[in-house]
């Protein structure tokens, strides 16, 4: 049997228990809510976390690429949803993909996205291409504005039109992430909540079906008090968790499944090094709203130990008392927590699935856009 | 002719000329300082690359990961030093890379590797591993101090055992990231010359000999004002540069060769959004201590305006001036300048070499850490 002091570092780690704690707690809240739960794959990237994502589910997934859309129907997936505002030049590749017999979805907001799409789609009468409306519940990012004149219009330009067909309204409420408070998140869940079904009633007020009525975020799926209207939710985060959703209250930090192995290569009075640096970890500095010590990350099981700094392959690790990192040797693994576990997740290539310090799996990822020739493999 | 209108997106382009004019700046600096130039693969990744910065040197190269090492061998690059702390896991990969003929330095700093080092290395009689000692030259990363007792300990403990060649000592002055003005690079410059150049003596005048004395970083490369002393530099980010270099004036702005090719996925009153967000730009923020406007890039050609905000497939973009928006449409493409080339870079598979808008060739990357099975080969 292999166990993690065996494994190459830096590795990613994924606690097999944890996460499907995590996924039981959302399909639970779903439950509760009368919704679907049509679970995120952007911060997974993997089909074997999907199969447990959506166990007890409907079965649909979202995905933030149309490399996570290919991946995921060749894995069995057959309802997916590509929330990310459709760029024209990936119009084609999606109508292949909704050719092939597997459900997708895609998101626009603007005119000129619907008048290419209706235009390509034109040729492909069998499996249509779902079409959503992407509304801005506050967030700011992508979407139209619930009430904006052209919200109806674009419904109306898609409605009935060869190849493609009108699937409802879609909303994300990323501005539930700067909460600070359990009380701020559910107001925000109740706004992405509002903005999603007052579109949807328009749409239905000028004739049009609106079938999905889509809302997502982990935080505001795990706070929403109610979501009468809606018909399905889309968390991703939840699965893995991290020190930021930890801080946002989305789950206690024993919940966080997923941690990256690193070597100690370095021990100095006031500091120790490891090989999990800026790659390893990711740049992502969004935990340090909750806590401005926790730098790139915090160190499970050495008390107030956080990676103050993270250069490319290097992490230095100190600690509020440095008496913590007494008895620390060279050679010895520590797990670090990551502050934003999508961005950390990506720097790897899959998961070290872990009991304890048991290695039971691993499970690759779909990283990246495209399929691109193996670097080892090509030689001048 | 393939022209960057017609690849997917988001996507790393590397400009050729620049990437060529850069790599001859710096191969001219090492002749003028009088050192061989190491160049660091840690940046680029890629053996294309490394042929252009190798051109008119020694051959050497440095790299920061094992599965660099492996694979610049493998494309026939014969010199190589991992200039991270050495694991004592990674000992037995650093000897069996030895073994297959290219010369391979490691990089050592306390007792605990040497001795582990030392005994493992015992059997390899034929090509020996190269070990070079750390110095902290001011950056309180990792190293010994050059005028730490345990320095001359360490020559003395590697010297003469079997499998193993004591090669010099090595430094790295990441503290001239921090500088604010090209006077004190070239004084941190000073100050890591100072420390290898001594540490250095105080080993030969043991009796011992240290062949190599190395020193690296490209603002000190660009800046240092004489290396007497030393024998090789290592800088690596200057082959592309980007924000946070121009900003510390290792490189003027339009030489710099990288940046990533978005496609415009929406369009708003106040702000435009692209599919190049965090995974594709990296959360890095290090040019906002320069600007800090700058947000996660800047848009090359469009007068004051950067991705202010990036999540994980978004990213969006706002200009000092809205009017520098004006006429930008979806399905436009834009390219980013970077913040720190180094992680931007390593979110992608390879680069899209351009001449302007025509793409000549696609150059794989050598990410990560290991190999693993490809995930869209797996089906269960």
């Amino acid at each position: 049997m292999t166990t993690t002091s065996q494994i190459p570092t830096p590795a990613l780690l994924l606690d097999r228990a944890k996460l499907e704690a995590n996924a039981a707690f959302m399909t639970a809240r779903a439950k509760a809510l009368g919704v679907k739960l049509r679970p995120h794959m952007k911060t997974a990237k993997s089909a074997d976390v999907a199969r447990i994502a959506t166990a007890g589910n409907f079965g649909g997934i979202t995905v933030s690429t149309l490399a996570e859309a290919r991946y995921f129907a060749q894995h069995g997936f057959k309802d997916v949803t590509y929330a990310v505002g459709l760029a024209p030049a990936k119009i084609e590749e999606a109508l292949s993909l909704a050719s092939r017999g597997a459900r997708l979805n895609v998101l626009i907001d603007h005119p000129e996205q619907a008048q290419q799409l209706v235009a390509k789609a034109a040729g492909q009468d069998d499996s249509p291409l779902g079409v959503l409306i992407e509304v801005d519940c506050g967030d700011g990012r992508g979407g139209v504005l619930p009430d904006a004149p052209w919200l109806v219009e674009l419904a109306k330009y898609v409605n009935g039109r060869p190849g493609v067909l009108f699937a409802g309204v879609l909303t994300h409420a990323g501005h539930s992430y700067a909460c600070r408070s359990v009380d701020e998140i559910a107001k925000v869940a109740e706004a992405e909540r509002g903005a999603v079904v007052a579109a949807a009633k328009r749409i239905r007020d000028a004739g049009i079906a609106c079938d999905t009525v889509s809302v997502g975020s982990t935080p505001t799926a795990t706070h929403a008090r109610q979501l009468d209207g809606v018909t399905e939710m889309r968390p991703g985060v939840y699965m893995f968790g991290d020190l930021d959703q930890a801080g946002l209250g989305s789950l206690p930090e024993d919940r966080i499944a997923v941690s990256v192995l690193a070597s100690v290569i370095g021990v100095y009075p006031d500091r120790i090094l490891v090989d999990a640096g800026g790659l390893a970890l990711s740049k992502d500095i969004s935990a340090q709203r909750h806590n401005p010590q926790v730098g790139y990350g915090k160190v499970a099981g050495l008390r107030g130990a956080y990676v103050v700094k993270a250069n490319q392959e290097h992490g230095i690790i100190q600690a509020d008392d440095p008496a913590a990192l007494n008895g620390v040797k060279v050679g010895d693994r520590l797990r670090i927590l990551p502050n934003h576990v999508c961005m950390t997740a990506a720097a790897h290539p899959g998961y070290y699935v872990v009991n304890g310090t048991k290695v039971l799996e691993r499970w690759p990822r779909i990283n990246g856009w495209e399929q691109w020739p193996d670097a080892t493999r090509k030689t001048k």
